[in-house]
């Protein structure tokens, strides 16, 4: 086992109307002045956004908006919420939304905090953010965790690049997450994000590391319930036990738990960032399923025990050999087709023709290679965006 | 599921020679003093108080020491550490030791941030702390969990009482935890600790509460692993994977994570207290040793199927009915035997004509019930104090 901090400060309340609290929460941190940043129109059209005012002018807390926020969420928007943050004293940032939402705010809050940096180049790691100002999060998706995690990721249009960083003041102070906000999450959605939860541990258990067997059990516990839930919440999404199952597991499955002792390398996201940074209408938690079969078909001789554990545990295969493994495999490609996710590039609407191109982007021009038990240079990331094309 | 706050701010430094690091990361804090608490001359012999010392020597950090610290710690030491702590405006409190150690830090801290306070009432239920000073632990042994808990145990000799209470600034702001300085553990410590932390979250599995799948996954995970590293770690005291499972279990067990969402009572716990509380050689690990299988067999009736789940899961028992509940419970009880823990109140030398002033104190003179799928008064608690004395 590998030294680790585990660091996890984000305090969460969890459950049903702990959104009505806000105002309360946030007059404890006694801000001279909030900014509300959100996408589009669907908090208003649940009702939220009114609940969330409402709170907030009860405890006459002074607010400003940014919303726009877009997926796959963009270099400018933040730009422009960091200038309009500074311009009005603001020393809160509240996100209401999603993962695209709560990234957003993080770089708002490190620019806000950090006036001689370009968030930028915190994403292309020239720099790291040495403070940050108070922020918090209401969450209304179950996806990306990043309303516990240390991380980041935005796409700067102007270069087609998608990069993330970590850091622990890109963990918010706090996170309030109540199920029934999910409720009109449509199945595309939530197929994206049980795709997503599920994914940001299966990576933490198949990075590299020596034994952990407690935090491996832990990680397969969190991947078994977002497949048994997901799939629950899936076909009834106003099942709150499955919402709640979900979204609890999208804040351990990214908060650092499940990979305590182990590396964090994401590999199969790097994979990924590549492809919906080149067409920002792919949704990231299609882009991963349409990924990791193929990738796992490649790599899995390389840990051959912990694939074997992986599709004992997740899949109930017995047996121990390389087709229980390929076997286990197939199992998870027709799971994410029974969500009407992809497992394949053609179906999201990729060229054979830009594969090439891609896997140069993905190996920084032959420039990387991403660490793991099978390490990929350019061209193993180019065999395996070949094979995941249209995967047999 | 019910509602919860989910809120383990403690950072924590897990690893080899992770120690080394004291004196920075205190310095971090910047404080004007620390006093240091310790139990006895343990950490002396393993060289842990010099490296902590020279440490915080290359920082400049001041610091005064409390030692003396004995297993059930006592009111009194506390008294005399916030006294020391006023008098020489210490504002930090390093704890080196275990559970015992940690509390007494713990209550320390809040009576010093509190001066017109007994620290006692918070233990009687009568005042909360307001506020606290910064704190840090080393751990040397795996057991209590208070490193990450937000729980403060302490025994009163002047009235035969051992009570804790719950607080977020019972909270430490980090834990340094290197399984090293565990190695020196006796058998029968290391034993007490595995019981301890089992029982943690095996107590929690069978709280009250709503379905909460996740979370029960994730606490079996958690026993299974400490039981089966426990036993390693038994055998062979210097395996650095099992020391270091199980030290990670004991934080994990009881910073909150294996109840989000379900009641929290250690009732158990509560029958045990009593125990050490009128007889302090009883070291708490073998109290609740000594107690669960016979409060296993009076109440699984109540709460059939989590007995099912957690007979197939942590003793790998099939069958679905009474027979396989027995037979688990059975199968830890010989566990429990085969790291030398008691399994009757008998071993513990308590005599069965104390055991209905046991059950009165327990049921604070037939003025409490204990909650849970099996509420427990006083005929309740005796009940169990006898199965327990001798169970055949």
């Amino acid at each position: 086992m590998e030294n680790y901090i585990y660091y996890t400060p984000t305090k969460v309340y969890f459950g049903k109307d702990e959104e009505l609290k806000i105002g309360k929460i946030i007059r404890e941190y006694n801000p001279h002045s909030v900014l509300i940043v959100y996408g589009g129109n669907s908090i208003k059209r649940i009702g939220l956004y009114d609940k969330v005012i409402k709170s907030l002018k009860e405890e006459n807390i002074q607010y400003l908006e940014l919303s726009g926020v877009i997926p796959n969420p963009e270099l400018p928007l933040v730009y422009e919420g960091i200038k309009l943050a500074k311009e009005n004293d603001i020393d809160f940032v509240l996100a209401i939304g999603g993962g695209s939402v709560m990234d957003t705010a993080k770089d708002i809050a490190n620019g806000v905090a950090n006036p001689e940096d370009d968030v930028w180049d915190y994403h292309l790691g020239k720099k790291k953010p040495t403070k940050t100002i108070r922020k918090g999060t209401i969450l209304t998706i179950s996806a990306s965790g990043s309303e516990m995690s240390n991380s980041c990721v935005i796409s700067n249009p102007s270069t087609q690049e998608k990069r993330g960083y970590g850091s622990d003041l890109n963990r918010f102070d706090f996170a309030i997450e109540n199920p029934e906000l999910t409720y009109s999450v449509s199945k595309y959605q939530t197929a994206c994000g049980i795709v997503d939860i599920a994914m940001h541990t299966i990576e933490r258990y198949f990075d590299l590391g020596e034994e952990t067997n407690l935090v491996d059990d832990i990680a397969l516990a969190v991947i078994k319930n977002v497949f048994k839930f997901g799939q629950i919440a899936y076909q009834n999404p106003t099942d709150y036990q499955a919402r709640a199952e979900l979204m609890w597991a999208s804040s351990l499955a990214h908060n650092g738990l499940t990979h305590s002792g182990r590396r964090f390398l994401l590999t199969v996201h790097q994979l990924e960032h590549v492809l919906s940074a080149f067409d920002s209408s792919i949704a990231h938690g299609a882009g991963l399923a349409a990924l990791w079969c193929s990738w796992a078909r490649y790599t899995y001789k390389y840990c051959f025990d912990r694939f074997l554990k992986y599709v004992h545990e997740i899949w109930n295969i017995e047996g121990n050999d390389e087709n229980a493994i390929l076997e286990g495999i197939k199992k998870q490609e027709e799971y994410y087709q029974s969500i009407g996710m992809p497992t394949s590039l053609k179906e999201l609407n990729i060229k054979k023709e830009d594969l090439e191109m891609l896997a140069l982007k993905c190996s920084q021009n032959k420039n990387r290679t991403i660490p793991g038990y099978c390490p990929l240079g350019y061209q193993e990331i180019l065999d395996i965006y070949n094979l995941a094309f249209e995967p047999k």
